[in-house]
Parts: C-alpha cells; structure tokens; sequence
C-alpha cells in the first residue's frame, strides 16, 4: 500500500522495525495532580501502530507476533518530578517557523496551570544563551509574560545557529537547577539533545531532556507533519498567486518561484496541489535536466507556444548539480550552503529564450523568510498547543531523549535517536507526488538515457 | 486507549463492526486509460484498518482474525465505465461549505483531463435542478468554465434544501442519460444518494451515485475530518478573537460568540483550542445548567470578579432546553428548527447582572454564514482537490452507494448505509474535551444533583 | 460644486463662516526641543482654506476680503510646557474603532521620544478612570509598555460609556498633577471635554484639553474622514461578500447584511460602492416605504423575478420608523436605544414571501462587533500615527479645548465647540450618494403621495 | 506652508501657473441619458482650486485675479457622442497595479448601465493588442464577462512592455471604428496617448482618448494618490513585519526588505510610517552614503551595538550610485534598468560586519511581484470605481488629450501634456518624510564635505 496518498500527513509506511523504548530518569511515585478522571490517565503500554494497511499489519502479527509501534502521548497517573521544586527551561534553535510562540506559550500554561511548576526560564537566542560569554540574559516565563505572544510570528525567546560545546550548555543546566529542558528545534538541534542528554547521564544528574520537533521544511523523520507547514504552505501559495496574475498578464509570460525545502519538497509540492496553477514543480527528490529535448527548457517553449503562459514553482534544494560551485560551503550549523537556484533558472530561462528570438516576460518571485515569520494559520495554532502539552506530560513523568511526534492522528514518544536516523522526504513513487505530476501536466523532465 | 487527543481528526475509535463492503455496478474490463506504474493502482483487496491502537488491533486479530478496515480509495487498473461514452452529473445539496467549488472543480478536471470524459453536467440549486418543474437549467462544465471557480466561497451550482421525489430524479438521469451521479452533502443528502441508487437499482439502470461529504459541523460518521471545517474554525476564531478584544477593553466585559454546530460542537471545541481566549465552551454534547450555585451565571459572576471580563463560545445547539417551544418545529429538509440560544444568553446575562445590580458590557457576536461563505483555506483546498479525484477513481471503476472519506490518513471508501448510521459527536469524556475545559478552565456547569 | 463626489473623504463643502480661533493656554517662550529645519515649523497664521471650489474661493474673497479657514497643525517654534516636568493624560471613551491603540503609542512615542516628556499616564475603562469609587488603577505609559499594542484590536486601556461628574474628573487631574489630557472619543466625549476644560479654567488650571476624533460611524463634523472607518469598511465588505456567496447559492437567495451606523450611513454606502453586489442599500439619511408598489418588498420582488437573487446592506440606524417602540429608550451615555431594524426587515421580508407564496431563502449577517474590533489597515495606521503626532504637537503649545482634523489633507485645530454644533451625514443629493443608487440600481423606494 | 505634511495624498503645493484647459472634440448636442437630477451635472466652468493654503490663495487672487485650479470631473448635462453608436476600445500598459481590473469593470458598467452603449473592446497585452503582426485577439467586453474581474489581482486584458508604431495603433482604431480609447497606464503611456491623439487629430478623427493614471509608485504628476498605491503598501507592511520578526529573533539580526519604487520611495516612506519599526529607510530621493562615520554601514554598527537588531527598508531606485554599471541600460519601454540595490546592501553589509568580527544575522526580503499582484483593498476599490466612472463621463462628452485625477478630494481633469511633464517625488524636505525620519530615528546618511 505503499503509494497511497497520505496527505496532509506524509509519512511513508514505516517498514522497518524501530526501538521506540522512551527513557525514564527514575520511577514515578508522585500523582499526577491534574483532576482527571482515571481513566484519562495513560500507561506506558498503552501504545499506537505506525502502520495502518491491513496486509501489512496482519502480515507483521502473523511473522512476529507483533507490529511496530510508538508509546502513546500524555498524561500519566504518577509523574517523576515535585511540581513545587521543579525548574524548567525552553530553548528555540534553529530557523524560524510559524507557531514557535504557541508552542512556549502552551508550555509555560501547562507547567503553570495544571501542573502548578513556579520556574520557568525562556533560554536567550538558541543555544547561545546558555553561553555565559555571550551574555544574553534569561527570561522569566510566566502566564502574564506569555499571554499575548501568539499574536506575533518568529521567536519570542531569539534563536541563533550554530554549534554550543556540551559541556558549557549542562553546566549551565546545573547552575540554574534545571529540572526539564524543552528543545523546540529540527535534526541538528535533536543531534545536540542527545549530547546533552548523555553529558546529564554522564554526569548523574536527573534532568529530563524534551524535543519538540519543528522545520519548516516538514523532513523530519516520524513524524507526519511538523507544525507551522500548513502555515507556510497557505504563504506560499500567495506567492504562487501572483506569480500566475504575473504569468497570464503578459504574453509568454512566465511566473517562476522560489520557496523553501533544502532537501526536502513538500512546501512546493503541497503548494503545487493547493493552487492548481502550477505548471512545473522542482523538488530535491527529482533530478531534471535543463537543457536537451527532454529537459525543462524545451518543456517550457513548448507550454508557451500552446499556452501562451507558465508558473514554475522550485524548491531552494532543487537543481543543486548547477549551481553547486566546486567545493561545497556550510554554514554554522554545518549546512551546506545552496546555490541559488532559483536566480540561475531566471536568468537561464531568459538566456534561452533570447536566444531563440522568443519574446518572454520573466517575473521571478522568491517570498523567501515571509513564509516562515508569519503567525500560524489556526490548523497550526492547535496543533503547537497540543505539542506544548504532551511534552510537559513527558517531562513531568520524568521522560528524556524523546520528541513528541504525531502519527496516526494520535500525539506520540519517539526516542530522539530514532529521529535523527534518516530524513523525511517526497516518495516520488507515491501517489502524493504522482498528484502533483497530474495538477501539473509536467512529464519527467530527463532525456533519454 | 478511547481518551486519546485525536485533534485535527476527530474520529473516535471504531469499536463495532462495520460492513465495508462497496457494491460494484459490474465487472471492470476497461483498461485505465491513466498513464501510472503499475505499482501505483489500487486493487478492492487493499484495506485500511480503522483502529490504530496496538492493544485493539492485538485483540481483533486475536479474536477474530481480522481487524475492522475499508477499502482503500485510488485508481482501479480496469474501470467499468468507457469515458468516451460517459456522462457524468454533479449536484451540490445543503448548506454552503468553503470548498465546495475545489470539489466540483476537481472532479470536472479529473474527469476530462485524466479520463477524457466530455459530457459533465453541472445540477443547479441541489436537488431541484433534478425536476422539471422549477425549470433550473443544467450547466455544461468544462476545464474552462471551472478554471476561476476555486477562488470564490460557496457553491457555483446553487443548492437547495428540502426533499424531492426520487422517481423523477431517477427520471432526469435516465433522460440526460447519466452514468454516473456525484452528491456532495450531508447526511440527509445520502439518505436521499440511498434511495436514488435503490431505485436505479430497481429499473435495472447502470448509474454509478458516489457521494462527497460535506458539513460544516464535522458531524459525519466515518469522516475524520470534513473539508472546510478548518476554513471555518479559522474565521470563527477571528469573531471570537473580536469577542476578546470586547472584552478586555470595557470593566466586567464579556463577549459572547455563537458559532455552527447543530448537534455537535466540533467548531465550538476547535475554536476554542485555537485562540486560547475563550472561558466557557458550550457544546450540545453537554448539557449545561444556567442558574443556581452551578450553573453558567453564578461561574461568570465569579470569573468577572476575577478577572474583570469574560468569553463565552456557544454552538447553536448548545442549551436547546431553554429555547425549544413545546412543539419542535422543522425545516424543508426534516431538520430540527433551532432556538436561538446566543440571543436568549445575552438577554439573561443582561437581566441576571441587572438585577444584581451589577454592571456588565455584554457583546454578542454571531458570524453566522461568514464562517461557511469563505474561500477556503489552503489545507481544505487540498483536501478537496484529493476528494475529487478519489471520486472519480471510484465512480470510473463502477462503484456505487459509497462515500469517499479519509481516516487513519488514507483516503477510503465507505457505504453510505454505514456513514447514515450514527451522527460523529465530541465525546465528552475523551482527552480532546478535556483538553478544551483544561483551556477554559471551565468545571462541569451542572448543580449538584 | 456641491455635488461633487468627495470619496473617501466624504465632507460636505462647508458653507457657513467658523470660527476656528483656538483658545491657548499662555505665551510660548519654551524653545521647541525637537530638531528640525526653522523652514518645518508651524506659526498660528498659517491656515487651511476649507473650501477648494474655485467658484467659492472667489465670491469669498470678494464678498468677505477672507475665506472660511482652519488653523494648520504641526510643531510651532516655542511651546508652553517644559517637557521635564510635563505630565501627560491619556483617555478612550466610547465604543471601540479600529486603531486606537495606534493613536495611544503614537501619542506616547511623540511625547517620549520628540519632547522628552517621562509621566504619561493612561487613564482605565474611560472617564470611569478618573472616579475613585470605580477603583480602576492608572497606567504607567512608556515605549517599551506600548511597543506592540498596535498588533491588536481594541483599546489598550480600556473604555465605558456613560457620564462621569465633571468636578470629580478635574479634581484627578489636579491629583495627578496632569498638564495635558488627550481625550480619544466621540461627540459625547467632546461635549465631556469641553465641560472639563470649562472647569479648569473655573479653577484657574493650566491644564491643556485635546480631543482626537474617534467614531466608527465616520460621522464627526468637521473631520473629513475619521480614523479606523476605511478598516471597518474593509470588514463590513467581507460581510457583505459572504452574503452575496449566499445569495447566489439558492434559488432566490436574499442576502440580507446590517452594519453600524446609527444617524450617517457611511459605512453602508462605501461598502456598497466597494463590493459593488448590494442591490439595495438602506442608511438613516433616506427613509424608505416597505410596502405599497414603491416599497422595499415590492422591489425585492421585481428584483427576485429578474435575476433570482438580491442582497440588501441596511445601516442600523435605518428605517427606525419601524422598530421604535412608544417611548425611545437611552443608554448611559445618552444615546437613544435602535431598534432592531436588522431582525426586523428578516422577519418581515420572509413573511412577505410566505404569504405570497415565493419560495425564498433569507441569509442575515449581523457582523457586528467584527467591523470595530479587529487591528487597524495600514491607510488608518498611518492615519492615526498622525494624529497622535498632532495632538501633541498641539498640547506641547498650550493650546486646549481643540480636536485634530484632516481637511483637504491637511492637518488643521478644530475647537471642540464648533466639532459638536453638527452630525457628519450622507447628503443624499450629492455626487457619492448618487454613485451609490447607481451602482445599486436601486430607485427611491417611496410610495408616490 | 510648503513643510505640510500630506499624507496619505502627497502632491506638494503647485506653485507653477498650470495650463488646464481640457480639449473638446466638438460642441455637445445630445442629452445626457443619465436620469439624474439637473443639479448634479456638472458644467465646464466648475473648477477646483490646487492650492488650500489660505496665504497662498490671498496672494494668488492679489496678484493675478485668479488661482490655479483644474477643471471638475462628472457627468456634463450634454454629450457628445451618440451611445447607441459608439464604440469604446481599453487597453491596460505597463506593469501590473492592484485595481486595474476594478477600473475595467466600473468603465464597462458605467458605459453599458449609465449611457446604453453596447460596444466594447479590450485591446489585449497592452498596445501589442493593436499591432497585426501579434495575433492577439480582440475581447468582447460586457457587464458578464467583467461581473468577477475585480475578485482576481493583475489585468484581465493583460499588458505588455515598449513602444509600437503610433500610425499602425491608429490604423487599428480606425479599422474597429473606435470612438473611445481608454487607456490605463503610466507616464510612458501617456506619452504615447498624446501621440496617438496627435495622429488622431491629423487624420481628421474623432476618437476621445482618454487616460486612467496606473503606477505602482505613485509617482505621476498632478494625482494626489495613484490606485493601488494603498494596496501596495498594505502587503509591503506585511513583508516588513517579516524582516523585523527575523530581526528579533536571532542576536544582532538585520531585516532588509527591498520595495518597489524607481524614482520615487512612497511605497517604501509610507510603510515606514506604517509599521513603525523600520530603522533605515533609503529612498531615491535622497543620497546616502555606505562606508564612513556619517554612512550607512557604521550608523547600522551604532544600531545594533544600542538594540541588538535592526530593520531597513530600501527602495529599488535609491543608492544607484553603488550598483550602475558604467555604461547605463533600458529595457523595452525605455526605462532605465536598476542595479540590484538590494543584493548589494546585503553582501556589503554581511561582508562589513565579517570584516570586523561582527557577527551578524541577515534576513534579506524582497516581495518583489507580490506588492503588485494582489486583488485590491476597499479603499483602492471605492477609487478605482470612481476613476472608472469619470472616465467615462469625460469620453462621453467629446473629451480628449486628458487623464482622470483626485486632486484635493475632488475628481478633476489634467491634460495628458502636463502629467508628463514632470514626476511626483517625496520632497525630503516636507513634514511627510521628517515624520518618516522621526519614525526611524535615522539621521542624515551622509560623512561631511
């Protein structure tokens, strides 16, 4: 069943099997002080499938005895630490992304109201702010600080890039009597949460380490739709808009846009189905080749000459063989530096045609980090408030390693370990991208071997 | 694992049993004209379970060697219908929906580009455009005169409420000669797809009827979320939002917000979640008293001297035990003639502060059909889109008496005699509700017994 | 000229002589701290013609030697208080209007940051603000307390209605220590003002009184547009937009919308001029027959014939002949009760069709609230920025008993006394209302005497 | 009273002698069909006054007798051209321009409603539409096919760029029998119209031409506002609350946004204004300088060193001097093409900042397209109807060489030869951009001679 369209969440059938035993700083011997009634109240073999085909589930029960599954989100009967002593802090690394303030916000009101936990520091632009030596200060979260902060987009607490050293990050843990640490952050910040993690075990020390995992490129690993996406999909689709009022506003008009997605498609590709407007899409996934019969080029003349008009949408990570220079560049974080693709299509659209004597209008529309700093769209706003609670149920229970995750349309544990392991991208055999192929018209832009 | 937060999709687990069987007009002998790898068509034998709880699933497999499923939606590799000769039909019935012109349009799209089906008739005004009497003409649709359609709210078809005799519907096909017949509704519309394709059935004709649900409530079975649904929390959101600015900005301020939700509060629940402004949320699902040390009025009073203002979010079918004359009265359409409970709120929040002789700014608000007119947001759009096409897939494959639904984020199809069965409410005791009084602080507004 | 289209800025050609001498507190012999070119500054001499008919200008001028003028705003050379020891009061009163909390920071950005000025009190829930036995606290107003309010709706500090004793509110001021009173509000406000500065004077204070016109209703006289009403029509069109979708989604579908404006249909006509949907407009300055041949229903019917659908945009002050009881009833603030002409005109037209036996469906909007509520448009951001910088510039010289207008685009001091001799209205006879029958297609809906 | 600020209409004070006597094709004999009443016609000698300063007025009335004014715009009780055999050809130059659609359709209603005429063409791809050699084929235009144009952004006509032979345009209108030209265009356009009404004139025609002025930069001549303007601002603000939300979020962040504006930075001033929280804004207007104490790299230094982020704002026209090459270039129509002001700033200022080990966060928007494509704001809506309107009356009644334009809250007529004249420019030295100054905080961007 693997080419099912599994929109808005695009998670691939999981085939392989995945440890998904979540670590536990000690036993719970404190009950839960939320008034629920028990039955609310989750045990932790209370546990969701990862897979939903029936053939695959019966044929995974009959081989094994068992299916792959991940430990249910939420609140638990007993938690770990002393809501009265307990002190917690929330980092934000990495990009921006619409809903960040939802989710500290929903932290803090979790912390605060049901669980009745009186320290919370907000931690300074990313893991800088754990660095005495920059000299950022620490915030102190309350329901009062955080109270409107979801009206604005981007970061309440500043974010930054970049490796911290392990060691200098839990010293500061220690220093301030940490107790939980909330990481809301993508792969790399996951990859310094496992450190961190294990500099705590290292140390003895008994704090809990959270993730909340946040791209706004959606590639991380189990989990089926990271929070702000719809938002920067709906942004996204704007720029497209226009790129279309652009294109048929002029004879051969042409609309080409940049959107975000370093190895990953799915802004361009959902972006693609929300608009229909779109002629060819341009995603990491595939390959395409620009020049020849078969390449994007002649694809286009001949759109134009039937149409009079294309919209070209291209993910930043797409078509790097052209635009990569000979030694690749990274940045703090240990990105590689892109090309810009999307100036080398313009420019190299114009070329072609000029050169052909076809009169074109080129408009090219990169929206860049608008799509990104914006206040989440509602659909995003509930699921950051969701986020921000299970990962407070986690940590109260003494849970650590772990990102809250959503899978099958329940809130989920998965070890921070099982999410670094591989990125998530767009199955171009699925039939999710075959969608975009078909709102498209676009064939496989490759000549003939 | 029934307590589960199962937000955006809010499908309780399905415990019984449910026949998924879909009924087929013949065998299918055309060769699918889609040019797909084989991989990517779906065969009937193809299942989606309807549970995702490890221990459910454990049980079921246990017990009786199989799980509860449905039939996978998508392309069959042989269909029934030859398109050169098929006429399809589409009508939309009911209330408006923000996304209903992306579902006509993907089907007429679907249909002619993907199929090459040239004879598709657009019903005008529901049920109606079926009989001669009202003398409503029938509209050709094409690529082009769908091609604008998805930007404006509502429905290009017109719709109506009310019954119609299905003899003469039936009649209208067979003279049109219709093979195939797209209803996008409700639930009262599949009763009436039920009834059609029972009397197709009878006269021996081969007309395919698929049905496309559509609610604004979220409140059909087996539908885990109903397109437009999120267009329509995101603009409720916005009249609650300007509920709160009423609010704080007068002494003991209190907006009140009456939003959809006949017999389940879905909007009401959601809206909530997202705006985190809201302090009473009143849903049909639970019964709520007004007066006594319990009730609405004496837990504002006490939120007021609290904190100096108040917002109450009420689903019209919230409290209809105040406002229900003695007789029930009942539309066009068999449904119940509501009372309006935000106007008898907002009259006896007025009397009872009045008489206690303090002083209160009350502001209604009731965005009624604004919340359903709009355009629809990007996430519903896309959703459409695939909507569209997986109704076409089914219909071309001579399946008939089904709906197309999405659940456990696969697209499938299921019964109509099984969707009618049951009305999908929020369950009360399930983690998404408390989630939502956890976000009011609201306790339950019932006097002791 | 006096028929002359005078969108957006719908004032009247003034006709009769004003005066427009501004009272001043005293000499100015403080030298204006801000730096700027001698050229920028203000002197009292400059004046703005009220007039710009060519026509006009020159029997003015030869008639009368002079031209009916208003005193230019903006920074003078010398001003009267010394900014340290300047305290400053800010006050809302009245309903709520898009932007106000742009008019607060720009007012304490301009006196913090131009002036020096360091005690900027801003004064809770209105006048109730100034009374003792109300208990509301005072806020301390800095640029770091207003930096981001202007991203919300509604008044930051809150507002009531109703009068306070005019002594009581003196005596505060003197408390305080207050120099200069900013008074955000309407004409009740600015009768309330012009009684305070009465009483300072009375009490030989040296205290400046500036009044910013605020009404939703676009209906202060001498101001040719008020702030936040481009932002309510923007609101009020996506009403009415919603009502069109409606209408036209049914068979005789009626679309039936009613926005705010209790004696000046402003809002109503430029909606109507905007959408460009509404088939009947009804506003408080032309009275309209219901029945008979000339009336509403009769039209609504022709119009139903004709094109099976219509949408109908009614101010709420309008056709009050038909809901007023016996006796008008007043609120606090002295403003007669509306009936509700909205609710009124829903029942009557269903009412009409029923007995007539047309089928007809009847879709009420009441956006209420919503139009008033949300954050303000950049046009009026930048507008009330302005505005803010005026008033201030204004009080820094000692003037009082004035309000900032905006006259043929220029900033000009009006005295409150000469603000409230009159109610802005729509001149049905003019050029804008005209525009507006045309672009309804609507007749005089009168019954022949 | 030159120093005014003018906002949001920023045509400074005329004080040249201007030529507005409007070209007439001949007397008018036929009675205007309009029913309206007689006192709103409006007659040739109606004319409004270009100055309010009430001083300037004075001397102008001493001095000469007279004052400059422009000749009222609207309905004349007699037209020239019988409706019943006119034909009106539109066509649509340039670049796109929020409202141009809404100007289309209020000229199509206004001639089929208000004068019967039933003849209508529209000119595709700007004037290639006239050319033969182009193909493009002529649009039938009618109250259907305009009744959605304005829900969509850009021209349902479609525009294109450069010149096309003056004879070969006449040649077209002569062939179609044309007696109207309405042209919606820019400076460029309007240079071309007084040709084509030269040739017009040569050849013994009767064609009334007459112009809609359209530029995104509200930059032409003798218009106090251009459409769309408010609209472009609108979604420039949004692309600013973006920069400043990277800004903030990440330590020494800079949010550059690059706004439309060749020659002149309304666009980027006003937005400025608008959003309050840019630092830099850099105009054409005004030269800069980068390196040196007094430039704009180390006052940026200063900035961060005090707040730790900063926002700038840089029309696309300003600082050329960095990016011209030695030998200028121009596109098509013959504008001058900009360096890339932008890509620029931003590589110098990260290079800058690397260079003294600094380290920097640069967030680089450019909306670019967007500002332009969108649908337009109510406002821009209401105007765009109303200049839709008057262009009609003016071509009706014989009216030629001239352009619509709202002039002190009055439609007015300019001849086309004096809007070319000259380009409407921020005068730095007005109250409108010292507010944009105070705004900023910015001092002069210049090192000392």
């Amino acid at each position: 069943m693997r080419n099912t369209c599994i929109l808005p969440d695009f998670l691939e059938e999981i085939s392989e099997e995945i440890n998904t035993e979540i670590e536990n700083l000690g036993p719970c011997r404190i009950e839960n002080p939320l008034r629920l009634p028990e039955v609310c109240f989750i045990t932790d073999d209370m546990r969701v499938s990862l897979r939903v085909s029936e053939g695959s589930l019966r044929e995974a029960f009959k081989k094994e005895g068992r299916i792959p599954s991940a430990e249910l989100a939420g609140p638990r009967p007993y938690i770990y630490f002393d809501p009265a002593k307990t002190r917690a802090a929330i980092v934000t690394c990495g990009g921006l992304c619409p809903g960040i303030n939802d989710v500290i916000r929903s932290i803090v009101l979790t912390l605060y109201h049901s669980y009745g936990v009186r320290h919370i520091y907000g931690i300074k632009y990313g893991l800088q702010g754990f660095i005495p030596s920059y000299g950022h200060d620490v915030v102190e979260l309350t329901p009062e600080v955080v109270a409107q902060i979801h009206e604005l987009g981007g970061t309440f607490l500043g974010t930054s890039r970049g490796h911290q050293p392990i060691d200098q990050i839990v010293d500061a843990l220690e220093r301030m009597n940490v107790n939980i640490l909330f990481m809301i952050g993508g792969d790399g910040t996951f990859r310094a949460a496992t450190k961190i993690k294990e500099e705590i075990a290292h140390r003895g020390l008994k704090i809990a380490v959270v993730g909340i995992p946040k791209t706004i490129d959606n590639d991380i690993w189990l989990v089926s739709r990271t929070f702000g996406f719809v938002t920067a999909v709906e942004e996204a689709c704007k720029a497209i808009r226009c790129a279309h009022t652009e294109a048929i506003g002029a004879p051969n008009g042409i609309g080409l846009v940049k959107v975000m997605g370093r190895y990953s498609g799915f802004i361009a590709a959902a972006a693609t189905l929300a608009t229909k407007e779109v002629n060819f899409c341009l995603i990491p996934e595939e390959d395409f080749d620009l020049e020849g019969p078969g390449g994007l080029l002649a694809a286009l003349e001949r759109r134009l000459a039937e149409r009079k008009h294309a919209v070209i949408v291209v993910a930043e990570g797409a078509g790097q063989k052209y635009v990569q220079g000979e030694k690749p560049e990274y940045d703090a974080s240990g990105n590689l530096k892109l090309g810009d693709i999307g100036i080398f299509l313009r420019d190299r659209i114009k070329e072609y045609f000029s050169q052909k004597g076809i009169e074109v209008y080129v408009r090219y529309i990169d929206p860049s980090y608008i799509i990104r700093s914006v206040p989440a769209v509602v659909d995003d706003r509930i699921y950051c408030g969701f986020l921000g609670q299970y990962a407070v149920h986690a940590a109260m229970a003494g849970k650590t390693g772990l990102m809250i995750s959503y899978l099958n349309h329940h809130y989920v544990h998965i070890p921070l370990s099982e999410a670094v392991k591989k990125r998530k991208q767009v199955n171009v055999h699925s039939r999710f991208w075959l969608s975009v192929l078909e709102s498209t018209g676009q064939r496989r832009l490759k000549n003939e071997a």
